[in-house]
């Protein structure tokens, strides 16, 4: 089969750096899909699409444009039923929806106000007067101002991921003995946040971090990537 | 068949109360199984069992005893296959381990620190001074010390409801258009706090009261009862 095209986000250094595309890579190979990736900074998504879409993922699947994470989770598993699912029962597509509500409510939102100047830092040079002008009228400060005193908030974020790390008590995956979505959603944040860190997210002895590993060794090791930061110091 | 014999947790006025058990109540209900409730006061558990089993719930399904609400969740799915599995795929069952992780450290946690005395003081007097007594050690601090200021504390569990009241949004049940494990693991905290709650847990207009309500319509009502105390105020 012809591969899907995934547009996707990249910052200065070439490295993929949405936490929503990389659901959508993950998702793919799950499903064992072929992929042609088309790198877009944050300034070529709009023209890219003539305003149709703002925001990557988008995918191109037989010429169709189909966009959001989610929904092209959904269309993967309408579209190639013969693959292997990413959500086995419609009780397990549920959870893992209430899994995305709390770590992007509890996790990445409250990660957004520690790395927001290093995402501004690590884009492409073209692509900063865009981020800081829409970020800075989004949450009213600059983005200075915004992460100052960030240092003192890496605790909250460690203990806000108290649940993740008992659950992973429980086995290998956030899915179990086999990742499922949610890994993938909580994957793609932390490779959010491994791509433009200047300051690490995780203790160097936090019980997460054998799981991080297993999940960058996931499906021949897409993600792993030497231009990657540390995640733990 | 014969019913299922469940060993419940009840406090004085008769109220079922603990939030393990009522797990295990809306389990058995999912699956259409039988039940026949036996009440029983803190103190009367470990002696009932010849101290095999100090917490409930506990149940005797074809003469083999059963403990541990998720031992017992999993004992239903195996012993009777042909009946609505509770956990309909192992990703659903690794996602909902996941939300009990999350409910029982966010919330119930929190909530103990808020409603310990209450449940002292509605307990049968016979349980009262070891419930005192067993849970003023686990704590270090005297109930009353450790509810102190506990109306200020109300809003931090407000406000870690964050996830589920988002959520909540996407469709009727925390299992999506039908109520899964995850929904009994809410349902059944929220049992435990309206069986004994002198001060509301959440405001008058919280979104969550509607999920609330189906839950207490669920299986004919088997949760409804008018001596429950109102949750929301």
């Amino acid at each position: 089969m012809p591969p899907i095209r995934l547009y996707e986000l990249v910052i200065d250094n070439g490295l993929s750096m949405s936490p929503f595309v990389w659901r959508t890579r993950y998702a793919l190979a799950h499903k064992g899909l072929p992929v042609e990736c088309v790198p877009l900074g944050f300034t070529e998504i709009a023209p890219r699409f003539a305003g149709r879409h703002k925001t990557v993922p988008v995918i191109e699947d037989g010429g169709e444009l189909v966009c959001d994470s989610w929904v092209i989770a959904d269309h993967l598993d309408r579209a190639y039923p013969d693959r292997r699912p990413l959500f086995a029962a419609p009780g397990e597509r549920a959870m893992v929806r209430f899994f995305d509500a709390w770590f992007s409510g509890e996790i990445l939102r409250r990660c957004f106000g520690i790395y927001a100047l290093d995402i501004h830092d690590a884009a492409r040079p073209a692509d900063r007067p865009y981020f800081r002008k829409s970020r800075e009228a989004r949450v009213g400060l600059t983005l200075e101002e915004f992460v100052a005193g960030r240092e003192e908030r890496v605790g909250a974020v460690r203990e806000a991921l108290g649940p993740l790390r008992r659950h992973l008590g429980d086995g290998p995956f956030i899915g179990g003995d086999a990742p499922n979505y949610a890994d993938y959603i909580a994957l793609g944040g932390l490779l959010w946040i491994a791509g433009v860190a200047t300051v690490p997210l995780l203790a160097h002895d936090d019980a997460l971090l054998a799981w991080w590993q297993r999940g960058l060794d996931l499906y021949d090791g897409l993600a792993r990537d030497a231009r990657l930061r540390p995640l733990a110091g």
